[in-house]
C-alpha cells in the first residue's frame, strides 16, 4: 500500500536513482490555462539534465500533439518533441488506425485537436462546430444519418447540441460501431469562485445515456496511452517510470494500476483530504488512489535535485 | 411476486371491480408523437361510463397541463380538465412551489411546458431557448450569473448547450440551491429504424456531472405525481388504483412502489421480453418491474369493458 508520504530531502537520492523516465500530467502540473506554473521550466530542464527522459501524459482532448508543441514553446517551456506528447485526441485516432484497423468515416463530437490528429492518422470525418437545432422535431429527426460514418469519437466540445447527441446515438443504434471516448473528467470547479466548467464527461455522459452502450475510454486511468508510449519508445517500462500528477483518479490511479512510482503535486484538481480519505478507505479501488509521496508544485520537485550527488 | 398474465374473458369482472381510478401514462399508451393509440376514445368513454375516475400521469416535461389538454381535443379524444393531467413540468414547479416554499428565480433548461408551469405558480425564471458558446473560453467563463438564481431546474430542452451545462453548473456550487429535475427517460429509439432520440435523462446526466450533485427527480417511478393526484382528489387510494403504462421502470415500477394494480400495455417501449428477463431475475429491483396483467394495447382494455356485467 502507498504512503502518500511528503518527498523530503533525505529520501531524493533514493528516489530520483529508482526511474529514468518521467511522465507528466500538464493541466494543473505544468501550467495552468494562462501560464506555466513557477518552477517549471527549471525543474524540466534539470530532470533532463540528470538523463531522464521527459514525457507529457494528457486527457485534455482538445489539442493535438502539434499544437501542445506549440504551446510548450509560449508558455516559455523551451521545444518538446511532438514525439513525447500523448494526448487522447491522438490516442482515440491511433486506436482506431493502429488497434481496430478502422476503415470509414468517423462521426466526431470534438474539437480542433481530434479533427488534426483524424486528419494525420488520415481518417476522414463529420461533425465539428455548430450543428444547432433547427426547425421542428419532425424536421430534425429527419435528418440524413451519413452512409460512411462507421464510427463515433466523443471528446471535449463547446458545441455539444441535441442534434449531436441524436446523431451519435443513431449512429451507435449499429452495435458493431466502435464507441471511442476521451476521458472521463466531470468538471473543473475554479477555486474560491462559483465558476464550474463543464468536462468531457458531461457529454460522454450525455451521449452514452442515449445510446445505452460504454465506450472504449483511451484516457487515463485506461492504459492506453501507457501502450502507446511503450510502441513509441521502447526502452520505457512501467517499474522505472515516474507519473507525476494533480489527479487522483487518473494520473495516480494509472501510475498504480501499470506500476510506476507516483508523485502527487497539489497545484491542481484533488487535495490531500482525498488521499487522507482514501487510505482510511476499506475499498481497494479507493487505496489505488493514494500516492506514494507528493509535493506542493513541481518547483519543489527541482529544488531537490539541487540536494542530491550527480 | 407479480405475475404479469395476460387480462383475459374470465378475469375482467374480477379485475375491473378492483379500481376505482385509473392513471394512464400518456406516450405509447394513449398516443403516439402523431396521434392518438387506436381505441383509446373509446376504452376512456367506457371507463368513466364505468364509474372509473381517469387520471393522466406523464413524465414527458415539454408540455404543461394546459398544452396536455389541448392535445386530447387535438387528438380526437374529447375534453380533459387540467385538474386530472399529472405531469413532471408541473410537479417541478409545484414541487418548487409547495414542498420547498421556495422563493427567488430559476435558472431552468426546459422547454414551454416548463416555462408556462413556472409562470402559473408564479415563480420567475430565465433560461429558457438558445444559448450557444460565443466567443473564447476567457469569454463565456466570464458570463454573469444571476444574483436572483437561488434554484435550478434541469428538463428536456432542444437547445441544450456547453453554456447551459456550465450556468446549471455553475449555480449549482452553492450547496443551499435545490435542483430539481424532472424525469431520467433515456431515448427514444424508433422500432424498425437506426433513428434515436435522446431523453431527458441525457440533459440531466450531462448536469449532474458537471454539478457533482444528484437532482431530485420529481417524475416517475419517484412517488410525487402520486402524491400530487392524492392532494387533489381526496379520495384516491393506491390499493383501489390501477396505473396503465408502457414502460416497466417507471410506470410499473411506480404502481408496485405504492401498492396499485399494475396493467402493463405492449404499444409503447418497454417488451415482454423485458419482463420475463426480470421475472428471471434475482434482484429485487428488476422483481419490482414486473406487472400483474399485460394486453397488446389499450384497445383491448375497452373490448374486455363489453365482456362484464354492468
Amino acid at each position: 500500500m502507498a504512503a502518500c508520504t511528503e518527498l523530503t530531502d533525505d529520501r531524493a537520492q533514493e528516489f530520483f536513482d529508482s526511474f529514468d523516465t518521467v511522465l507528466f500530467d500538464c493541466d494543473g502540473v505544468i501550467w495552468t490555462a494562462k501560464s506555466a506554473i513557477p518552477g517549471a521550466q527549471e525543474t524540466l530542464k534539470k530532470l533532463r539534465d540528470l538523463g531522464k527522459h521527459v514525457i507529457f501524459i494528457t486527457n485534455n482532448s482538445t489539442k493535438s500533439r502539434i499544437q501542445y508543441a506549440k504551446r510548450f514553446t509560449d508558455f516559455g517551456l523551451g521545444k518538446v518533441s511532438v514525439n513525447d506528447i500523448f494526448c487522447t485526441a491522438y490516442a482515440a485516432a491511433h486506436y482506431l488506425k493502429e488497434t481496430l484497423k478502422f476503415e470509414g468515416k468517423v462521426y466526431l463530437i470534438g474539437e480542433s485537436g481530434l479533427e488534426e490528429e483524424l486528419k494525420l492518422h488520415n481518417i476522414s470525418y463529420t461533425g465539428p462546430g455548430p450543428d444547432p437545432v433547427v426547425g421542428t422535431q419532425q424536421d430534425w429527426l429527419q435528418i440524413p444519418l451519413d452512409p460512411e460514418v462507421k464510427a463515433v469519437v466523443v471528446s471535449h466540445d463547446i458545441h455539444i447540441s441535441f442534434v449531436k447527441i441524436f446523431k451519435a446515438a443513431s449512429y451507435l443504434s449499429n452495435p458493431s460501431f466502435p464507441f471511442i471516448a476521451t476521458e472521463m473528467d466531470g468538471r473543473n470547479h475554479y477555486p474560491g469562485t462559483n465558476i464550474v466548467k463543464p468536462g468531457t464527461g458531461c457529454i460522454i455522459n450525455a451521449v452514452k445515456t442515449a445510446a445505452l452502450r460504454d465506450p472504449i475510454l483511451v484516457g487515463k486511468p485506461n492504459k492506453y496511452l501507457f501502450e502507446c508510449i511503450q510502441q513509441r519508445h521502447k526502452g520505457v517500462v512501467a517499474d522505472r517510470t515516474l507519473i507525476v500528477g494533480d489527479s487522483l483518479g487518473t494520473d495516480i490511479l494509472l501510475g498504480r494500476n501499470c506500476g510506476m512510482k507516483t508523485l502527487f503535486v497539489l497545484s491542481g484538481i484533488s487535495t490531500l483530504e482525498e488521499v487522507r480519505h482514501n487510505q482510511a478507505s476499506n475499498s481497494v479501488e479507493d487505496q489505488k488512489r493514494v500516492p506514494d509521496f507528493y509535493l506542493p508544485s513541481i518547483k519543489e520537485l527541482g529544488d531537490l535535485i539541487s540536494k542530491i550527488k550527480l
